[in-house]
């Protein structure tokens, strides 16, 4: 079974909205085995759009169209399917009923134009829409099945999974897709992938894909099989030897974060967590303290971005700014060992370092970031050469200083 | 002059790669007054493809497709085009021996599958890329003009801007389109509209739009006009009238974000700043510290999450937490105190908050967050209730903490 996807409307066609229904209508569509080989975006325009459905059913088993089905001159959907399918629009009066209902629910009364969405090509399929008043419509045509679906993605998505994913799931005779997504940090793409590529290489299914952003390469794998229990058990085994040779850079394996992670540890350690930040000026705590519940682990953070703020929160001593500069591992290490010791906390983590544009010198040059930690065991600080934007490295020096923290769980 | 865009390429119809290619270039498109009427995205499918082009060329002045131009048996954009227009794919020389110099730049022998990318449909004129090995190609077929661009945006980008741009705007009859954007916070999305409908609603060039996002209103502008220069000042004209009406909810005209308005202003004033946060969680201080310069003027942050840390950090009595509660206007206006007090900023704001899921009440439900701000003349906290998930809540609240301080440079 093949499919295609016309979104409709002209602000889709502008960089203010990206079409993200015609995205995850893909992937839906992917996992239960329907290839989609073609999406067209038009503009509320007649004539396009006759043309692009037009197009659409001539080749393909499913189309699925999204918008363009409100209660203005604009909403050209159900008047162009109508026109095209060669069916005339009937008034549903279970439809309109529905609608005036939602009106008064908010003690309004429905305008007359509310009336257009009550509007039915002849013998399709009305599909309830629980969160607006637009329903959408499902008509089979000759060979094609046509599903149109109201634009607001919190309107579409919940109908397209309650009302026709698995009416779908059970026409479908293609293979099914699962998809699994690795996460790793402190390890270059290349340099991974040069690790890697030896294991999937060795197979074609699962596919392997390979992303990468600012401190964190992703490994997405793609298993397709009859049944989705075998396409798992594809992904558990080539997951399995990726990870054993990527040991201990692979920190999540269904897509959760690394601060999600690092607080999970900490909770399960029972250890405490205080951080001191210099050059990425708080997103080391901000990251932290977007877990839910992080107040359990989280004591404070200390955001010590002059050298006085140092000495003062921290007792990082005057004469060791003044010997080795604000920027030096012997500085990183003090306010590590520092917040330790002024928290209480089990753990205590520190980043001082210049994360540009400015403020760079040949000797100590824009993207050069200490990171240190301390525990009671030991305290430790490194260099790090970060690359990239002010942003990016900010992002790279608090996914350091995060690992970092992962990194004592697996001692 | 109308234009239609195809986009080639299956990872283009994945949610994993977005398709910012088209986005970009339908906007600058639309600034030289060419509509973009129609947009489709094919997979690496030749008969989708040949079908899509063909269709194209027949309904449209202007065809860009982007992406399938690369080395490999995938890259089919050449091949189809040659066979839709009619014309052989010709080795151009200067092309391959460009491609062969790219690949001794970096010490690499060419492999053959890229002379390829050195084939040319006859008559075309070639477009040179000086980021990667793929040319462009421009053909004038009949009445549509033909430009086909490499996927990669980084190459795309620039070669659309220097080499296809300025021959684009002198064939275009075309009205000029310029936009603005205008931010505005501390308003809701319908009070504002309110309050300027009455305005734009006598324009109908500009057109207004206004976009909502935790915390922050937009309001965008689009006027169209035979020269640029009336259209920018149709803007003017307009903008001027809703930032009246709206002052002091606007805080920028042409997209800047908040921090940098905020440091901009601590800049001009000579003041320095300082961040006391609990439920924001370092979000303030490092908002504030994504401003490029911004040791010149914020001294330090303290992330106080524990009780203790508030009173050991901030000097703010334990009677007072014990009596009020952290979260309370009473806590609050002593943490934004304590924290100017303690770091000698002319500015201390604080935050203090349920940001949630968890750890709400009947009393002090999720959601409602204390902001205060203290300087030399005066200190004031208040409460807000904020609704969303954690990290809207925590958005909005640093919104908030930042406006304030915006708001004290207008006294």
């Amino acid at each position: 079974m093949n499919a295609e996807i016309i979104a409709i409307g002209s602000e889709l066609l502008t960089p203010d909205r990206v079409d993200t229904n015609s995205l995850w209508l893909t992937e839906r569509l992917n996992a239960i085995g329907i290839d989609v080989r073609l999406k067209t975006i038009v503009g509320d325009d007649d004539l396009r759009l006759e043309e692009a459905v037009r197009d659409a059913i001539r080749r393909t088993d499913l189309l699925i169209a999204t918008g363009g089905l409100g209660p203005t001159e604009d909403d050209i959907t159900r008047k162009i399917f109508a026109r095209v399918l060669g069916r005339p629009l009937v008034l549903d009066d279970t439809v309109l009923e529905g609608i005036r209902d939602r009106f008064r629910q908010f003690g309004l009364t429905m305008t007359s134009n509310n009336e257009r969405q009550a509007l039915v090509p002849r013998d399709a399929e009305v599909l309830p829409n629980a969160r607006g008043s637009a329903p959408g419509l499902l008509i089979q045509h000759e060979r094609t099945l046509i599903v149109l679906f109201p634009g607001p993605p919190r309107e579409m998505m919940p109908m397209f999974s309650e009302q026709i994913e698995a009416r779908l799931e059970k026409l479908s005779h293609g293979e099914r897709i699962r998809k699994r997504v690795m996460r790793s940090t402190g390890i270059g793409e290349s340099a991974l992938d040069q690790r890697i590529a030896p294991i999937y290489g060795q197979y074609s299914n699962p596919a392997t894909t390979i992303l990468s952003k600012p401190g964190e390469v992703e490994i997405h794998l793609t298993a397709t099989s009859e049944t989705a229990e075998m396409a798992e058990k594809l992904l558990d085994e080539l997951a399995g030897r990726i990870e054993d040779e990527l040991f201990p850079a692979i920190f999540s394996h269904r897509g959760e974060s690394l601060e999600e992670i690092v607080g999970l540890g900490l909770t399960v350690k029972g250890y405490t967590l205080a951080t001191a930040e210099s050059c990425t000026g708080g997103l080391v705590a901000k990251r932290i303290t977007d877990v839910p519940g992080s107040s359990a682990f989280f004591l404070e953070g200390h955001v010590t971005y002059s050298n006085a703020s140092k000495t003062r929160m921290l007792g990082v001593p005057d004469s060791l700014i003044a010997e080795h500069g604000a920027v030096s591992a012997e500085v990183a290490e003090a306010m590590a060992l520092g917040v330790k010791e002024v928290s209480g906390a089990t753990i205590g983590v520190a980043t001082t370092g210049i994360a540009g544009p400015g403020g760079g010198s040949e000797e100590k040059p824009v993207g050069l970031v200490y990171i240190a930690i301390a525990d009671d065991v030991q305290a430790e600080a490194k260099p790090y050469t970060l690359f990239g934007s002010r942003s990016e490295i900010r992002e790279r020096a608090s996914q350091i200083a995060l690992d970092l923290i992962r990194r004592r769980f697996l001692l």
